[in-house]
């Protein structure tokens, strides 16, 4: 089943904002059996949009439309549609109705630039009704059109929840397909693939996309009936986690701390975190999870000395002897913070982010993390890739993936490839 | 000066691999005085590809083709554009010659696939006889075609090196540029462009790019001459500047946090924060930026009540009376971060984030924040739009751009359409 995606927008063409729309799409259209043959990339201009559309409803029994829908005087793309298909552009009541209370809420005058959001060519069916997005469904002739908004949150909240529904109602896939994603941490890309590389057949396909600290791994499946594309993708489920499988952390939507937060609230255990170096980035990705309050206490961010000694008792004597970048500190951070938290456990980290702050003994890269438990106080160093930021981002996800391992296999002390002996 | 971009490949549209040579080409051509209308991303399929090459070598004076020139049989790009240009498949000596030296240097048996890639329509010009990749320039009537590697490290050297320097000679653009990016902070896209609709003209755009809980506004003048670009796009700004003014918070590279940390830097003055709904989101911020060591000193993630009394002293009693998200409380979290931390200044944040943990009197997106300073302490109520992560960034954002406000303009309270009467 093959479709085609338009992308609508001066700043896709421009390249100011990158189209990576188009590419999700693309991507989770493949993984339900329907093959993209083209994305076209156009700007606001109802000319060009018009020429193409024109040909793309002829060709495919389905088009995805995003961008142009916004209030502003440069969205042409409801009345481009309007005049391809030959459609007045008619005030969408419903669609009005949710733009004005919305305006109400948030004590907004009323702005007749955002009322132009609800003329629709007419026949146009709106694809959600509880939520504030443009977005809707036109049937032309054989051609099934998904207009969606550019927005990328709002885009794959439809593209999930009502475009790949619709089209599994409307234009089923000639194979059943079946198809999960693996979320792994502490292996490299290439490592993996060497593994994996016999696994793949007709009917059994990996995508490898890196999303560093983390690799993503889809395996997909294609059968005669959803049975056995079932099937398929549980044989090869089973063989990759054999090999992977304490590096692998969840699959799908999980992320590496609503994992831990889950594992943390069935065990009706509690969190506290002192971090240097990240800044607060654990913290934050543990609280950016809806209920974390339940299993999360507190946080320091102790950047500066003084800090760590007001905060977390760390001794004087020990930053002086050791440094701030030492075993000891981070034994004595991670102590202090479960210590005055009194939480089941306690993660610290504290190290050398870069780009200034190294040296030949201590290089950008080098953290320590601590990890206290009731079974005692642990620290490990490590000497991550990459910018500030990348070493950060290593950092938070090493110090979450070390609470998930000791939740999930008891290893008190787990084995990466970024452990340095110090 | 206007052209289309054609990338070729199987896993462009499978979402396998980013179209990102696209993006960028699309970026540095701009930036020269061309514009990209298209860019048309399709699979390796030879009937599309003379399709859209057909269109697009009538219609553009250049066109931009990647991907497609390589060895496997699935390569079909030299094809398709001697098929549709109606020129034969000639091998060039020069390209195999090079083709030849480098299985030698490699110790690679010779591969008639590899071969292969040296039969191109007549009249291509390799764009490098120095460097062992595919690419070359074909001139068809009226258009220039580029043909180049879908290898992205091969594609944007051949870009730079070759193509624009080409383009330059025999297409030089009719008109100079000039561009800016604006951020903004604290008012609405719709408003904004009700406001500044009457200054886009035909040598001046401004392009939206909302970046929530950001806007970003991309300035675009042409000119004869650079300095007449240069003079249009100052004046536009100077506009814009008088209308917007305290909203605007930088411009191109900078973030919020990244503005901040100079207006410290550069009074030698030091900020501590404590965090509550925004779980470390501030802190995680402002550490990103390097150095900024030098002017933040702590922040604390203060989840529980308990961590509220134990780190900030926070009382009992102001928490039993007024609760967690209160005025009282914003202050005494402001009051006890900087008191304890000895900083200039201090940012204190305190709300409800969501989904769960609302009532009418304090719904979700209720946030107080304090800010202490040598003057005194104050704190607002705000009322945030949207789920728990959008609350949580427009309240880290607010934050940082009441202090950035401070610092810029002395105002203590600075006024934000987001502020609740509590």
């Amino acid at each position: 089943m093959e479709g085609a995606i338009l992308a609508i927008g001066n700043e896709l063409v421009q390249g100011k904002v990158r189209n990576t729309t188009s590419f999700w799409a693309a991507q989770r259209l493949f993984l339900s059996g329907y093959k993209i043959k083209e994305i076209i990339t156009i700007p606001d201009d109802l000319q060009l949009i018009k020429e193409h559309l024109s040909l793309l409803v002829k060709r495919y029994p389905f088009v995805i439309i995003s961008g142009g829908l916004g209030p502003t005087t440069d969205d042409v793309t409801n009345q481009a549609l309007a005049e391809t298909l030959n459609l007045p552009l008619e005030t969408n009541q419903e669609v009005l109705t949710q733009i004005r209370a919305r305006e109400k809420d948030l004590g907004l005058r009323p702005n007749p630039l955002r009322e132009r959001m609800a003329a629709l060519p007419k026949g146009a069916q709106p694809l959600t009704h509880t939520k504030a997005m443009a977005g809707y469904l036109i049937r032309y002739a054989k051609c099934l059109l998904f207009c969606l908004p550019g927005v990328p949150k709002e885009f794959l909240y439809l593209l999930e929840e009502k475009v790949i529904p619709l089209l599994r109602k409307h234009l089923p896939p000639s194979q059943a397909i079946s198809s999960l994603t693996l979320k792994i941490f502490g292996l490299r890309e290439a490592d993996i693939n060497l593994e994996l590389q016999d696994l793949e057949e007709e009917n059994l396909n990996i995508g490898y996309y890196p999303q560093l600290p983390e690799i993503h791994l889809t395996i997909t499946a294609l059968g005669k009936s959803e049975e056995e594309a079932h099937q398929r993708l549980q044989e090869a489920l089973g063989k990759i986690k054999a090999l992977f499988g304490e590096y692998i952390f969840g699959q799908n939507g999980d992320t590496l701390e609503s994992v831990v937060g889950k594992l943390l609230s069935e065990r009706g255990e509690t969190l506290a975190v002192a971090e240097s170096c990240t800044g607060g980035l654990i913290a934050s990705r543990i609280t950016r999870i809806p209920g974390s309050s339940s299993y999360f206490d507190r946080g320091v961010v102790t950047y500066s000395n003084q800090a760590k000694i007001d905060l977390l008792g760390v001794s004087k004597q020990c930053l002086e002897t050791h440094g701030a970048v030492s075993k000891a500190t981070a034994l004595a951070m991670a102590e202090g913070i479960r210590r005055i938290s009194k939480t089941t456990y306690s993660l610290s980290v504290t190290g050398i982010a870069g780009p200034t702050g190294g040296s030949p003994r201590k290089p950008v890269g080098t953290v320590w993390i601590g990890f206290s438990c009731p079974q005692g106080t642990v620290a490990q160093c490590f000497l991550f890739p990459g910018d500030r930021q990348l070493v950060q981002d290593f950092a938070a996800t090493t110090a979450l993936d070390w609470l998930r391992r000791y939740l999930t296999y008891d290893t008190l002390l787990p084995s990466y490839k970024f452990l340095r002996n110090c």
